[in-house]
């Protein structure tokens, strides 16, 4: 099952693990299945720092009452396409999936839906939600706030999360537009990498307490911050401040969930936040049917063509080829499938130690 | 009307001049108005490189037969709430508020409406087309794809536009949560500026045509081009070009207008595109009722509270104070409002051009 000489495992495996971790945890088996599916994506695209690399610190937020295995979530609130559901306190990987599906009930009937979940947890990777509303065929929008670790643009204090932005759009015979992506320059995964490999961090991802540039990655663990897309405000970081801000405020503000620096943070060196302006983490969901904008058929057509001419950028000086939005994380997602996900040791071990306590037989160490 | 030393002119004068060069084109009042409203707004706001400096250039796309004077739009599909508007070759400044009052409309009817333009032209700031939505209360989205001039990430052919996202949130005792940014590093309008000025550019706004970074603020007009927000493949320009390409293929692609490098150039430097892909140039806006999320009251109060809060964002190290998104421009919007809006030397001496030409009396050489 594991190659433990190249520390790849397969991604059938590691989804099962994952599972039986969630439901040994007592999440009933949609949550646990939903748990295990969005996190072995991430590891299946390459987005590692989205992947069973977290497993350990959802199960620290249960252990810790913080998520809610077999929760009970509810629509709180409708009218025609839009609606906010409350997801009980629940596991957000499972509940945002709940949330695109009532979206997309809602753009049967309305053309577009759009649903904000309050009260829920880290959803891990955004592109796993959209994907239900691609398989349809419509265009699809996962947003989420998250723990309190970026400044605004031109501030030193840590208001905002890394707020990713994933926006799919279906095409014909080339496999979906998918942009998926924080708003900070780099996502905080990249920080923890170099700091285990021990090495500096290039100026503009992140600044000390004082918003000095710094390069030492372990700065966040120091009152230090991320920086807004951008990177200063000479290369207008507002910008990725503004976006970062918006998706507070339709995941956090709207839906009646903690926002800014009041959102209930996922990362253990920040502690607890017991000031509250909601409930939980907030995320905001969306999908719209094509048809009502042109033929699906001839937008496929279109779409495709796009994806063709962009495809054959002519590559500037020194860079090997231009990537569309996806294109790359699809490389590596194919990859994987066939050659297994490695795992680094400190995560094999973290795996190894869940392993054993649950008894489940899957990951040695 | 004009004080010449200061060479500022009250945005009321202003304004009426643009519609009497619109009238005098042959536009229908509405057109007109929509013309000198969106023109004006533009320059109160401070974003002059939308403002009345490119009156010339419409003015130029009109002699050319390429925008067309008395146009009349029309729904060429439409589903719930969703829907495309063929703009008829119209003025993209008036079109892009029409859309918006369409999507308004389908938003009361279904939570929330969404109308993609084709066959349209460069619909100017596109704040200006939001405040419609925001005066009622909703939230509101203004995209729109452009001429042809910004690489993709490690790319050196110019795909795309700078292709702006507009983002509108109501308050309550606060403005509204403002962002109007392209997704470029910056507006090409900024090279413009140097240029005039014989200055440089910071490194990281723009290339050569060999993908090279350049300071050359003419590099446009010598193949070069805008790259997208983030600066560099190492600080994440993929993300800037992912949001542009996302704002075409929902504005172009979509709609049934022209996208990526086929998009009709509004810049006279890039000529003619002969090839197509679709009519005109292409808008997405839509609109968002709060009601189906929050009770409204509770929605605004909740607003007040984030705004306060980023208000109060404490400075990084040599920096004065942090803004929230659209508080700058508001702040220039009520000076200028008082103390009238400055006009360069050169477009000054383009305007009393076109008040000679059309017989106004508004603005004197």
């Amino acid at each position: 099952m594991v190659n433990m000489e190249t520390n790849k495992i397969q991604s059938s495996d590691l989804e099962r693990f994952i599972r039986q971790v969630f439901y040994s945890l007592g999440f009933n088996d949609a949550e646990s299945e939903s748990g295990a599916r969005v996190l072995t994506l991430a590891d299946l695209r390459g987005v590692e720092s989205h992947g069973v690399a977290r497993l350990g610190g959802y199960v620290r937020l249960v252990d810790a009452g913080k998520i809610k295995p077999n929760a009970n979530p509810y629509v709180e609130r409708q009218s025609y396409g839009t609606a906010t559901l409350n997801a009980d306190s629940g596991l957000g990987l499972h509940m945002a999936g709940k949330a695109m599906h009532l979206a997309m009930e809602l753009a049967q009937l309305h053309g577009s839906g759009w649903v904000s979940v309050c009260n829920s947890s880290h959803f891990g990777i955004a592109y796993s939600h959209i994907t239900h509303a691609l398989e349809r065929g419509m265009m699809a929008l996962a947003l989420t706030n998250a723990s309190p670790l970026v400044a605004p643009a031109g501030g030193k204090e840590r208001l905002l999360g890394t707020n990713p932005i994933c926006l799919g759009i279906p095409a014909g015979q080339y496999p979906p537009f998918v942009l998926d992506m924080a708003t900070t320059v780099v996502a905080n995964g990249k920080l923890e990498v170099a700091a285990r490999k021990g090495v500096n961090i290039p100026l503009g991802y992140a600044q000390d307490a004082e918003g000095n540039p710094s390069t030492d990655p372990t700065i966040l663990t120091q009152g230090g911050s991320m920086v807004p897309l951008g990177g200063s405000l000479a290369h207008s970081s507002y910008k990725g401040y503004g976006l970062g801000a918006a998706v507070d405020i339709l995941s956090g503000v709207l839906s009646g969930a903690n926002y800014g620096p009041w959102v209930p943070p996922f990362v253990p060196f920040l502690g607890n936040i017991t000031e509250k302006q909601g409930d939980g983490i907030g995320h905001f969901v969306g999908a719209w049917q094509i048809d009502g904008f042109m033929d699906p058929q001839l937008f496929a057509q279109r779409m495709d063509t796009w994806i063709q001419r962009f495809s054959q950028s002519v590559p500037a000086a020194g860079v090997d080829r231009v990537y569309v939005p996806g294109q790359l994380e699809n490389m590596t997602h194919a990859k994987r499938l066939e050659t297994g996900i490695p795992i680094g040791i400190s995560v094999w071990e973290s795996l190894a130690a869940l392993d054993s306590r649950f008894g489940i037989g899957i990951i040695h160490s």
